[in-house]
C-alpha cells in the first residue's frame, strides 16, 4: 500500500526577493511518514525545502514542492499511483498578482484593470509610503484529488483559529463534501503547542479526538490499515 | 573589538497564519560571522530561525528576531554596545496593515479609510476571488544605526535584481550617503548562484571588486581590521 503524505506550507512569490508563506514545520508529516514507515508501508513526502523531514531510508520518497502551482503538478502525477493520502501542508489561499503604490490604485478608472496588471520589474521599488496587493484566489488542490483517483482514501486537513468547536466541526465538514474526503482532521492553532496538539478526525457522523501529534498519526494510521483488510 | 552581523530575511505577519517573507538563506552572515571568529573577534550574530547559523562557539552570541519591529528593538539595544556593524539582512520594505475582499474595497467611500481598519479575525476568510492587501513602509532599520552610535564603521547592503551596474552603483552609493554607511555592499541577485557571488564593496570614490561569498568576507574583514590598527 503506497501512502502519499503533503506536509510543510506553500509559498508564493510576490517578486524575486519576496513571498506570501503559510506557516507549517512539517512536523505532524514527519511523525506520520515515521510510523506508516514502521508500518511497512511505502511512502512518498511531498514537502516544502524549509520543512522538517524524516531522514531517508528505504520505503521513502521526498518530493521538494514551492508554491501552489508546483503542488498541483506534482500531485497530478503522483495521486494516481498511490492508495491513501494525507493532505497535511498549508497551502495557500491566494496568490499575487500586482503589487503597486496606492497613489496609483487611487488615479486607476476602475480597479478591475489592475488585475490584468503584471509587475514588469523584478524587485519591486519601495518608494512609496502604503503599497497595494491585489491578489487571486489560487485553484484548491484539495478538491482535484478524487478526480485524479476515485479510489484513494483521502484525508484532508481543516486548520481555523480561534473558533468554537461547533463552528471547527461545521467548517471541517462542509469540506469533507466538498472535497469528496474520507476523513478531515480538524484543529485549532489555538490548541496546538509545543508538546500538545488536540485535533478531531471527522466524517460526518463520527469523531476521534486526539491529544497529540503522535495520537493524530496514530488514529490515522488505524484508519489506513483498516482499509487495507 | 565586538562585530554586530545581521542575516537571514525578516519576515511580517498577515495573520496568525500567513506572512510576508524577504528570501535569504543567511549563508554570507555565516560565513562572515566564522571568518570574524577565526581572526579572534567577537560576534554577535542576529538572524532569523530558519537562516543558516555557525555551530555554537566561543566569542559568538546568537540571537533570533522575526520582523522589523523586534529587528529595530533588538539592534537599538546591541549597537551602542559593538564597533562594527555588517547589515546583510534582507529586511522587508513592507508591513500588511489590513486584508480585505476586492467587493469591500470597490464599496469603500475612499482607500485612505481602508488604512485605518485592521483584521479582527485571527485567519483572514478565504470566500473572495479576489483579496487587497495594503501595506505600509517599515521604518528602516540603517537608518538609524549612526544614530545609536556616531563611532560604528557600518556596512551596509544593497541587493538590486537585474540592473546595469551604473544603476546598481547609483542606488547603493545613494544610501551610503542617506544611511552614514561607511561602505555599502551593492550586488545584483542575477550575478548570485550556488558558487558564485559577484560583488562591489563600494565608498563614494573606491570599489573593490568581489566573485564568491568568501572573498566578500574577505574583502569586509580587510577593513574591519585596518579600522582596528
Amino acid at each position: 500500500m503506497k501512502i502519499l503524505i503533503t506536509s510543510g506550507g506553500t509559498s508564493e512569490a510576490i517578486d524575486r526577493v519576496r513571498s506570501i508563506t503559510n506557516h507549517a514545520t512539517g512536523s505532524l508529516g514527519k511523525i506520520m511518514a515515521e510510523k506508516c514507515l514502521a508500518a511497512q508501508l511505502e511512502v512518498t513526502l511531498v514537502t516544502t525545502k524549509t520543512a522538517i523531514k524524516p531522514s531517508y531510508q528505504d520505503g521513502l520518497t521526498i518530493v521538494e514542492i514551492t508554491d501552489v502551482a508546483s503542488l498541483i503538478h506534482t500531485l497530478e502525477e503522483l495521486v494516481p499511483l498511490h492508495d491513501v493520502m494525507i493532505h497535511s501542508m498549508a497551502v495557500s489561499d491566494y496568490s499575487p498578482v500586482y503589487m503597486t503604490g496606492l497613489e496609483q490604485v487611487k488615479m486607476a478608472p476602475n480597479l478591475e484593470s489592475l488585475l490584468d496588471e503584471t509587475n514588469a520589474e523584478e524587485k519591486i521599488s519601495s518608494n512609496d509610503e502604503y503599497q497595494v496587493l491585489f491578489l487571486k484566489r489560487t485553484p484548491k488542490a484539495i478538491s482535484l484529488i478524487k478526480q485524479w483517483n476515485p479510489d484513494i482514501l483521502l484525508i484532508g486537513f481543516k486548520l481555523l483559529v480561534n473558533v468554537s468547536q461547533d463552528e471547527l466541526f461545521r467548517v471541517a465538514r462542509d469540506s469533507l463534501i466538498k472535497n469528496q474526503a474520507d476523513y478531515v482532521l480538524a484543529n485549532d492553532l489555538t490548541d496546538i503547542g509545543p508538546n500538545r496538539h488536540k485535533a478531531y478526525l471527522l466524517t460526518q457522523e463520527q469523531v476521534y479526538p486526539a491529544h497529540t501529534k503522535e495520537e493524530i498519526a496514530d488514529i490515522i494510521l488505524e484508519k489506513i490499515v483498516k482499509k487495507r483488510r
